[in-house]
């Protein structure tokens, strides 16, 4: 299940709600379009700044929306005793899958972690992807401490935060995680920019920013790199080199792809919790015309 | 009121509940001692590990046993929303001030962390302490944006992460600082290993770990330094070296704290919520000497 394009989708909100017929719109576009799977309460579905409660009713909401596809969910959080309310709540509302993160506040040991990990895997029915965000969680997985936890049982899937951009280096980096991990456990990565050389270098599923807002534009890439074409995904990818960009300059996806939202009218301004804040002003108005030339709004 | 030395206890927990006999005798023991503020649900606090009634819980509670010692409350939350409904909380249950860092997720940026504090201090009747952390917030201030916050409303104190170990390095780092604050501002320094540093460099407060539970030790460094005894205020400092020289070994002062907390029988084992740990054996062992040399258990 945890292979080819996982799309995760913000969850589109303001200060009083979650925006909920804009989360089903999004679902539903994910479903039609086929992605292979649909992550949800990932960091683009700002799970960290939800409740529990609200977190709950996401879960529903996308396992009700999203067909035939299976949904994966987050269920990371500071605290061991949240996470393991959050797998419980996760499975009683039909996900197929969770997806943990080694959250932090105060920074974590590698044997903090693993207990994390040991404490999590023990109460799950459902398979496990780990979540190696160093980014958002400021933990950095050793290769080892990856291979430790993919033994644990449940464990499916390793999203590993990207791969070195030169092809034999990113080849080379995914096949040492490989030996580390025991067949089955599927490798997939994250960081759009990166995905179609980490596709071409074997990584087994792309979970994907961009998707969850333009699934065919990534389908398009995962299907090419997932049939061999090589030098057309990363082409299909480079075309979108302008939007790496602004994930660069703007500290990641997130506030660009929420932007991108808005200006796509699949969500209504604001759609981010504050503090965060989409782009404004001229900043804008360069994503408008850019998403207006890749033929994306 | 936010001068000297404002002392921030632990909050002893374990997986099912708060241990709220320890924590009031924590209290109590701080107010016994005379310090001149009580700092509760900071890092040290593990505001970030609990909930929204817990925290309202902690509040009540310090300021039931704290006597006539002004408590100052975290309020510390990734979403705005969140802070703004913990300020509330906070003012209901009698806090003298209270303490804000800008917690992250998603990384933040100068603009978004000055609409959190605009939006904060708009609610508050309270002073608030502005709550430099860059380790647990992964955010750093410029001295400039510390200006711009510094002039809204209600904006009492700054507590910075630390000083320059060269003296002459912490008096124009701290000088610089207060150029750009306006008077009445005051400038607390934390970081424990730097404190005698700071408070000779002239911060007005000490922001302190070891304070909430040792704090004869923490106050005897600070009445040094406030009498301009600032020999004194930095032998009685580097006494404590060897616990320095823990808190950087273990990413921190808190699992160091904690762990002095159980040794000393001011809180039952484990204190720390899961997946925080505090230390085990050897080391464990090698805490329990070092508080025996010092007097401190």
């Amino acid at each position: 299940m945890l292979t080819g394009l996982s799309a995760f989708p913000l969850t589109p909100m303001n200060e009083q709600t979650i925006d909920e017929v804009a989360f089903v719109g999004l679902i539903e576009r994910l479903a039609a379009a086929g992605v292979d799977s649909i992550g949800v309460l990932g960091s683009t579905g700002n799970y960290a700044y939800l409740t529990r409660d609200e977190r709950a009713r996401i879960t529903r909401l996308a396992v009700a929306h999203a067909g035939e596809v299976p949904v994966i969910v987050g269920i990371s959080a500071l605290r061991t005793r949240e996470v393991l309310a959050l797998a419980e709540d996760a499975e009683a509302s039909g996900a197929s899958a969770v997806l943990l993160a080694p959250m932090s506040y105060q920074p974590l040991s590698d044997e903090e972690v693993f207990g994390l990990y040991q404490d999590a895997t023990a109460r799950l029915s459902v398979p496990m992807c780990v979540y190696d965000n160093p980014g958002t969680t400021h933990f950095t997985f050793s290769d080892e401490l990856h291979g430790r936890i993919a033994q644990l049982p449940g464990v499916a899937s390793i999203k590993i935060p990207g791969v070195p951009v030169e092809p034999e280096a990113a080849r080379e980096r995914v096949e040492r995680l490989r030996t580390l991990v025991p067949a089955g456990v599927t490798i997939g990565v994250s960081g759009d920019p990166m995905a179609a050389i980490g596709l071409n270098a074997g990584c087994d599923a792309w979970y994907s920013v961009i998707g969850g807002l333009f699934p065919e534009t990534a389908l398009a890439i995962t299907r090419a790199a997932q049939a061999g074409r090589a030098e057309e995904a990363l082409r299909l990818s480079q075309r979108l080199e302008s939007l790496w960009a602004l994930f660069r300059q703007h500290g990641g996806s997130l506030r660009v792809v929420a932007t991108a939202a808005e200006l796509s009218k699949l969500a209504e301004s604001p759609s981010l919790p504050l503090p965060l804040k989409t782009l404004e002003g001229r900043e804008r108005q360069a994503l408008a015309a850019l998403l207006e030339e890749l033929a994306l709004a």
